[in-house]
């Protein structure tokens, strides 16, 4: 298997560290907008940097990448850019007859009269849209393949095939105690990310009423998370497994609440009420004239880089799927997690606990189609394949998940 | 009197606007960066255009701006920009052999070590190291002529002249009820400058101790403010007053608070906790490239116009000074105080209230040198002068100026 990835950011990176382990591919491409980057991350494995090769691509050049995938003869495309690069890296696998996976789908766009209660255009439409494409072809995307979603998926099908006879609410419920030194202000992963999924209409599915929106940051509720992390409180936040899960899994309700604290959800409203949240650019003047520029970049270019913040940070963070349902006639609910100290995945990978977290899951779904255990061909989520060769490689990798009966 | 007026923005247009009712000058220049901007300030005065120019200047190229004095034959330049351009325009004036004046005084910059307990370079410490030069030239430099500072200058002034005979303090008290349609979020004044005074660290004069500083929004009070506007809770900003009265006045202490409210005082700090209130450019991508822009100046870029907001704006806004001492061996406490209602400047003037406000005071001003009644050499504040023929002129100008005995 030779790989191309497109994105040298931080998750790009662990993604690198974590893959340069594993024998399971010939070549990795590390490809980046900023092609000092790109070299970075490959310089940075240092005896294991054989089979890796740093390039320079603008991923909102389709036509690039897949000229770039054709020049390395890659058999797959994975995607590490924010989601504003989705369609455009999509499609240019598509063209190139390339496998693809991404951690994060296309993007929504909010009911133009009734955003807080109507879905407009869903996360992920784009590209399911296009799936017979896909089929027809052969080819594989694998979307919406990191930790949430991705990790989160997998639980639920796990949960679904093994655990439950029957399915009342799968709940993603993401949480974490994660703190940062010498910061006001820190996010614990990409800020533009974080933006967009929580401004955002948060997504929810009910099986007799399909998917709806509701306000921001609404139905918050205290969640109790596992390995000392303890209780914090989660909002509805709109994301990918509220989308995938119902696809191939039956169950009556799927929500996605997200622990973000009260501080964090104030910031994000400011944000929000002044308009530096926004995409679209104004006019200011820079050291090179009048120039159009988006205030979300701004806010993104003054935070620090997240992913360089690994150093200074202290807790874990949780990633995982809440289920609750039937069993043999009787009522169960349990909570399959996945959890990264900070300290570990410094020490073992110098890369920070949000990002490695994301990071893992990619390269184990690229193995399990190197090796031909996941294999497919069309649109499909991580809940469209069996789980359980997914848990065990976790474990393999040294990161293993848990489970929790409520 | 030939006067150079540099900014048309909000402040620059309404003094346009105020002047061309007033025959004591002869001829007005309007200069902008924005020529367009300077045109239609001009053109919005009608058949009060004739003594107007526009023009166009960099407030940032001095030796521009003292080419434009001299082609134009001006005795004067008023400066209606944001305080980054203070010291260009006053050197621009001074080569020029004009006079000056300013509604904001030179920047301040923080202690480097304790910057929340003293004092670094104070507002205005780089005018005042030039004020030997001025004195010498025989020409003026009249600082910090707006409302505040400026009429609240005045108003101290006048207070000690004729209502104490002992001042133990004088606090300048600012504060409003207006309130914006249709925004989440709308400042009344430049955000620029509000940034900037608000989340310095504020200032405070106390006889035996001299100048400090405080923790930003330290001293919560609560004022009642005039005229229906009521009781409004006031903190520590960082003011021009409290550097300028002290050198005229003898006052055992000297503050200002502004009565911000709870929710700005909210989004001010997390502007600085996200660190985009800074100036210090960052790298961002632009239509033109990667480009280095100001944070603050985008945060202004995305926020409406607060000139632009009178027709959705309603209340009043009160400018004004607290004074607290003995008279005839008595204790006296009175507040002087001028209020200007949004309904009644956009009417009149078509220039809402607290940019109308600020623009008035300068044009008295100018109207006194004009005629003679205030004159002098150096670097001096409002305070210098007689202040009863100020306060004649503003019910002269339609703008009456209120005393209460508390």
């Amino acid at each position: 298997m030779r790989i191309l990835i497109v994105g040298a950011g931080g998750v790009g990176t662990a993604i690198t560290r974590i893959a340069a382990r594993r024998p399971f591919f010939d070549h990795m491409v590390v490809a980046d907008y900023d092609l000092p980057r790109a070299k970075a991350a490959v310089a940075a494995l240092g005896d294991r940097a054989a089979r890796f090769t740093p390039a320079r691509v603008d991923a909102a050049d389709a036509r690039a990448v897949t000229a770039l995938l054709a020049e390395h003869r890659c058999d797959v495309l994975l995607n590490a850019t924010d989601p504003r690069f989705v369609l455009p890296l999509f499609e240019a696998a598509l063209a190139a007859g390339a496998d693809y996976l991404d951690m994060a789908m296309s993007m929504s766009r909010p009911h133009p009269d009734r955003p807080y209660e109507e879905v407009g255009v869903k996360l992920g439409d784009e590209q399911f849209a296009r799936a017979g494409e896909w089929a027809e072809r052969g080819r594989l995307a694998l979307v919406g393949m990191g930790v949430e979603p991705g990790l989160a998926d997998v639980f639920a099908r796990y949960a679904a095939d093994e655990l439950f006879d029957e399915i009342e609410e799968i709940g993603i419920r993401d949480g974490g105690n994660l703190t940062v030194d010498g910061y006001d202000f820190a996010p614990s992963f990409s800020i533009w990310t974080t933006i967009e999924e929580c401004l955002n209409p948060p997504l929810v599915y009910e099986k007799e009423r399909g998917w709806y929106t509701t306000e921001p940051f609404s139905e918050p509720e205290i969640f109790d998370f596992p390995d000392g992390i303890g209780p914090v409180e989660c909002v509805n936040v709109e994301h990918e497994e509220v989308v995938l899960v119902p696809r191939w899994i039956p169950a009556q309700r799927v929500t996605f609440k997200y622990g973000l604290g009260e501080d964090f959800i104030g910031t994000l409203k400011t944000l929000h009420a002044l308009g530096v949240d926004r995409t679209e650019p104004v006019a200011v003047m820079t050291d090179r004239g009048e120039a159009r520029v988006s205030p979300r970049d701004v806010v993104a270019a003054v935070l620090p880089d997240p992913a360089a913040l690994g150093d200074r940070m202290h807790g874990k963070t949780c990633a995982g799927t809440w289920v609750k349902g039937v069993k043999d006639g009787r009522a169960r609910e349990v909570y399959l997690y996945h959890v990264v100290d900070n300290e570990w995945s410094m020490r073992e990978y110098g890369s920070q606990a949000v990002v490695w977290q994301t990071a893992v899951n990619p390269v184990i779904a690229l193995e399990l189609m190197a090796t031909g255990v996941w294999k497919g061909a069309g649109v499909l989520g991580p809940e469209a394949f069996e789980p359980r060769p997914f848990l065990d490689l976790l474990v393999e990798y040294g990161s293993p998940w848990g489970l929790r009966e409520q």
